[in-house]
């Protein structure tokens, strides 16, 4: 009998739901719109749990094929206890036990993680950062986040609240303000005096050599790489994988963000570290399930 | 027969060397001028064994009462081969097999590790850290240097150069420029318009209340918290350690720290650190052998 864990992707948006194999691929998917639910609790669990079925049927498995369900959250979230303290984005989830709750529903194993570590435990075992001991998965979306393996195993902090790159100090501010989609959003309708162009549209243009957007995603590569080249030379990293939503411009941030650790990160750290961007991108937060059940399962 | 350690702290001016019981107390101790002998590795080495030695002599035991060596070095060390790679003040040490070298000459396991790694040993199982699993101890000094005890077992990245928390980014320049000693003093002989005035001085006239001295730790604390305050957004820690020459002024840095953190780190991540004073005070760079020797002893 095959064994399949179920990843699902909660987001502020769309839940995003898998059916994850032994090897990490997904091999079935399904879809809900997180606002149609969002305003009760109990409707988008029962949505889960009716997406968690279909998915099944799709297959033609049963619950009985299923290892365990891996559910990222984009909050608070004490995967220990099981309980999701606190979603900032979706009203009304306060200290809310979903790991038993969806447990006693499916009959199987379920696990909880927040959004960000559920991706960087995926980049470690299927994506970018296979193989390393010591790497920092960062998104960069509306928020900016991190998530970090340390001494070869996931590093939640003392209250499960590590990684907050975004947050670290930055001249008066902070990373995420000067890179969070919203401030780029803002600064690119300012530099080409047009409040409705996208960031893709600014993309766009840097591919085709426009020297202001070039610069625009050269500046925000040198916020990154200065909150970086702090990050290395705290924390003597092999890697750092950058996923999230405005990581598509990779290739334009990346050699800013490279220069600016070579001049700000102490000569041992920058000479070791690589800056590379996600190899899984959406389908991070689902794949991740797969190694959250086998890793808290087994402590449990 | 009761087995102790030999306790080594290597540093620019002193060599300090104690003999360590099972309870982490000191029994006795020797110390050497490290500039006679800096220019000649051979001749410091030479220094040191007998300065074990006598240490022995002294309490009328042989090196069979030693369980091993513990030796903390202010450079880069590479504490799983045993190589002491660089030491940035004492000129020829480079590449160094000190671990066998002193093995050999000893008869006796040899561990090396940096010298804040050893302090973090020290504070983290006999001083201020006591059972924590996520902190930090910081040394303020010529210096501004930090370890790292992460998911309970230290944290030494991917080169063993982590925890540099002085060369983290700060403005345009980094923690260390606004903090080390070179920096304060210079500070304090503009402030007091004397160019002769010490940091003791400065301590002092704080502790009679002078504004401008009571105003220039308060400066001093604002540089270190606001670091912190990205150190604990990152890392989610429990306790910060303060050490080194400069802590001796914890009680005029201490609430600067505390009210920057408060200000510039996230309500979780700051609601649950707590900033301390070193416990150990100048002893933990030799107590820190104890745990050295029984935390890397243990794994060859």
């Amino acid at each position: 009998m095959k064994k399949y864990i179920v990843g699902i992707d909660v987001g502020g948006t769309n839940v995003k739901l898998g059916l994850v194999n032994a090897a990490g691929h997904i091999v079935a998917r399904r879809h809900l719109p997180t606002k149609t639910y969002s305003r009760n609790k109990t409707k988008l669990i029962d949505a889960i749990i009716n997406a968690v079925d279909e998915l099944l049927v799709d297959m033609k498995l049963t619950r009985k094929n299923v290892e365990g369900v891996g559910i990222g959250l984009p909050g608070l979230i004490d995967p220990i206890q099981g309980i999701v303290r606190y979603l900032p984005n979706i009203p009304g989830w306060r200290n809310v036990p979903l790991q038993k709750i969806m447990q006693d529903r499916l009959g199987v194993p379920v696990f909880l993680e927040n959004d960000v570590n559920m991706i960087t435990l995926a980049e470690w075992k299927y994506g970018a950062g296979q193989g390393q001991d010591n790497f920092m998965c960062i998104t960069l979306g509306t928020g900016v986040g991190g998530g970090l393996i340390l001494n070869g195993s996931i590093y939640r902090g003392e209250g499960f609240v590590a990684g907050e790159i975004g947050h670290m100090p930055l001249e008066d501010r902070t990373l995420e303000m000067f890179v969070g989609n919203a401030h780029l959003q803002e600064r690119a309708g300012r530099i080409f005096k047009n409040k409705n162009i996208r960031l893709e549209d600014v993309f766009d243009l840097a591919k085709v050599g426009n020297a202001r957007a070039i610069e625009f995603w050269d500046e925000a590569g040198t916020y990154i790489g200065t909150t970086l080249a702090g990050v290395i030379n705290l924390l003597n990293l092999r890697m750092i994988v950058i996923g999230g939503g405005v990581s598509a411009n990779f290739r334009f941030l990346a050699p800013a963000i490279k220069k600016t650790i070579k001049q700000r990160a102490m000569k041992v750290q920058s000479s070791m570290v690589k800056v590379v961007r996600t190899k899984l991108l959406n389908d991070a937060g689902i794949i991740g399930a797969q190694i959250l059940v086998k890793e808290l399962g087994v402590k449990k």
